[in-house]
């Protein structure tokens, strides 16, 4: 439920936006703490932030699927608002996916963004938008959009030097040889993209120690998550065209925090020679609230230095110099069971989005509306600031104590949730939309 | 165009199916030896074939796609003689994607064969259907479903093998240690699925020789095809389930050929340790025509003999000792520019497309209906059976003479094609619609 803040109370002459003034109205009726317009001063969630998701209220005789806007621990029902104030934009909200307004494309989200600041800000709309303001805790929240292709990269270094000293402690170097010149990634399964809530079922499948003999079936014993950034293309592209670097805004809409379980079992004995397959497919579990990159604008940060020359399609030095850096300075926290067990830091991630986006169309591939495409852990470089359990744990072999007892991987019946927020304009917060699961036996 | 045998004269009292003698009719007017209805004798696309595919004929006022049905060289629009004929079935065939049926289940799939069937074979629907038969030469011919996920395997031991003696020729066993216990596989780009006919633009990326300083950026140079079979997943199953190996004809609705272009040189710089992306992700061509798996009885076959024993839930000992065999009798050919360079058999391959299905959801991944889930490379023993140019000229180190010169790798405007037929019933074959595409040069 809903904190409402006292000190706030509803003064139609002062703007609580950047819309700047308007013609002043007759005062409404306030309906004093309790009206979802007027939150708690830094809530993160506030106009400054607004993500979108999709909703429905199946108790109150809303089942259908309809895009919505988060205010507080409030939803906007978006197409709703549109309707009622007469704004051309009711066919992008009004959809039971965020889809097209994913392909609308960015001036369109800017326009877009904009009126619904001021629907939310501004007095006069005041009458209007409260009525379709909804508390989270009446509303079903939805996979947002139609996934299309699902990508997962490897771009974070301490991560990556991570898994490598776990996994070949004996190579001279913890990273393969393309590291540094390539952001790794592969293809995710979309099909089970999962939005936050969503319980996940403990894998089954084949898993064989060095020593076995033979591979034995099972439940996974080494159920892992992995906290990643999700970004979310909307505009699409041709076949055998590129996205250059610089018109990674043009393309991608928002990002999301994700989570990418991982049965650590299943992969080892699998993943040789053509990467992770059952050891991910089971789930992967997104936020229901998709975050406009220009929610963010306060949060770009530089990425680390670059260690290798990179090849011209991914030098981003001239970006950066064009104050468009292309790092998030995003501070995420893992908590399982209410406890938070790691920080990872996303600003620590040497492969921007826009060096990922470059990367997978530069042979040609094309983009669809909902293509997702995931960071890989995120891991920063104190041990309080690992993305996953097979880093925190080192492999199990350093439990973690957590009130409810040890772990080295996931039991039955723990929850784990992602949660984040990010630098916003003057000095406030960006919430980003937590993603949350429960581990279910397996079936 | 198609041929004509003009020893098959249309005779309405012999009806030419199996579909058996109906009520006597009228003579219809025949159109002698150009009706599509009459075929050559042992035609590979006669009435026990009929794939499926989607259509239009922008020249002829059909501008909206439309579901059909191979007969010859012609397509017969079925959602027309659906309707003409008052069948049910109309909400199925009259549809711009075969989603539709490919979702309708097992029962359906053989109702609306049988009615085909008999809408080409019975005498009495020939005055309706003949008008509705289009020559291919007139239609333009789409990817037939929305694709869902695309996972592709590995799942030749011969290709398996090959592979690993060009590129480990030092290893003691040219197979990873897992091969012979589960089916490898790994999620491609469904967004760059394309049907026959699209042309295929040479990729760029990275590159690097083992003894290069660093990687270059360019054109690829070792351009290669891959000769497999993908199989249709009609009827979805959910999360946290597991589809059986009995159950393979519930999901999977057809098959079709698959050419898995493969950027050589892109593909061996970056798979290490994630697995291929942007040496496969640049486009994947398959077949406009799906092949219903009940056109395919006559072509069951047992897959070859395991040396190793399976887990149970990819032991198919019993399925094949309840004449439910799960190989398939495909004769695949692969030409370039017109030239035959390979005859892979698909009978060889030793995981079957149930093993792969059983496999892909037994950690609990759902399926959708348009998931496509390819073979890999079908390679048999034999040099010339080899369904790779990286196999038939060993990573280039024995270049194929073809009429036209010299290959190791495909030159722009190649044009790969490839073709199969399998056993039909009485004798008969049964022809799968070939795949084929043009390499452009690099954008």
């Amino acid at each position: 439920m809903p904190e409402q803040n006292p000190l706030a109370p509803l003064d139609p002459a002062q703007p609580t936006g950047p819309t700047g003034p308007t013609d002043p109205v007759e005062p409404v009726e306030t309906v004093g703490p309790s009206s979802p317009l007027d939150l708690a001063e830094g809530d993160p969630f506030g106009p400054h932030n607004l993500p979108y998701g999709v909703f429905t209220r199946p108790g109150h005789g809303y089942p259908e699927r309809r895009g919505g806007v988060r205010l507080g621990e409030f939803v906007l029902d978006a197409g709703a608002a549109a309707a009622a104030l007469g704004s051309p934009y009711v066919s992008l909200l009004a959809q039971p996916t965020l889809n097209p307004l994913l392909a609308a494309g960015r001036t369109a989200w800017s326009d877009v963004r904009r009126a619904l600041t001021a629907w939310v800000t501004v007095p006069a709309h005041r009458e209007v938008v409260e009525p379709l303001l909804h508390p989270l805790s009446e509303v079903t929240l939805h996979l947002p959009f139609e996934v299309a292709d699902y990508v997962d990269f490897y771009s974070s270094e301490n991560h990556a030097r991570n898994v490598g000293r776990i996994f070949r402690p004996d190579a001279a170097d913890s990273l393969t040889p393309n590291w540094k010149h390539l952001p790794i990634g592969y293809h995710g399964r979309s099909g089970t993209v999962v939005v936050s809530g969503t319980d996940v079922v403990r894998p089954c499948g084949q898993r064989k120690a060095p020593a076995d003999p033979a591979p034995v079936f099972g439940p996974s014993v080494r159920l892992d998550i992995e906290a990643e950034v999700a970004f979310v293309v909307g505009v699409p592209s041709g076949m055998g065209t590129s996205v250059a670097l610089s018109d990674f805004r043009e393309h991608v809409f928002g990002l999301s925090l994700l989570n990418d379980w991982s049965a650590r079992d299943l992969q080892a004995w699998e993943y040789v020679p053509l990467g992770p397959f059952l050891g991910k497919s089971f789930a992967t579990s997104v936020s229901a609230w998709i975050t406009p990159l220009e929610a963010l604008d306060a949060a770009r940060v530089a990425p680390p230095e670059r260690t290798h020359p990179l090849l011209p399609y991914l030098d981003d030095s001239a970006e950066s110099a064009a104050d468009e850096p292309g790092g998030y300075d995003l501070r995420i926290s893992v908590a399982i069971n209410g406890h938070v067990v790691s920080r990872p830091p996303f600003s620590t991630m040497y492969w921007t989005a826009a060096q990922q986006l470059a990367h997978m169309t530069v042979n040609g591939a094309s983009l669809r509306t909902g293509d997702l495409y995931a960071s890989g852990t995120v891991s920063g470089p104190g041990e309080s600031e690992r993305g996953s359990l097979l880093e925190l744990t080192w492999n199990g072999r350093d439990p973690l104590d957590l009130p409810d007892g040890k772990r080295t991987f996931l039991e039955d019946g723990d929850v784990v949730t992602l949660s984040a927020w990010a630098p916003g304009p003057g000095g406030t917060k960006v919430g980003l939309g937590e993603v949350t699961g429960r581990i279910r036996p397996a079936a």
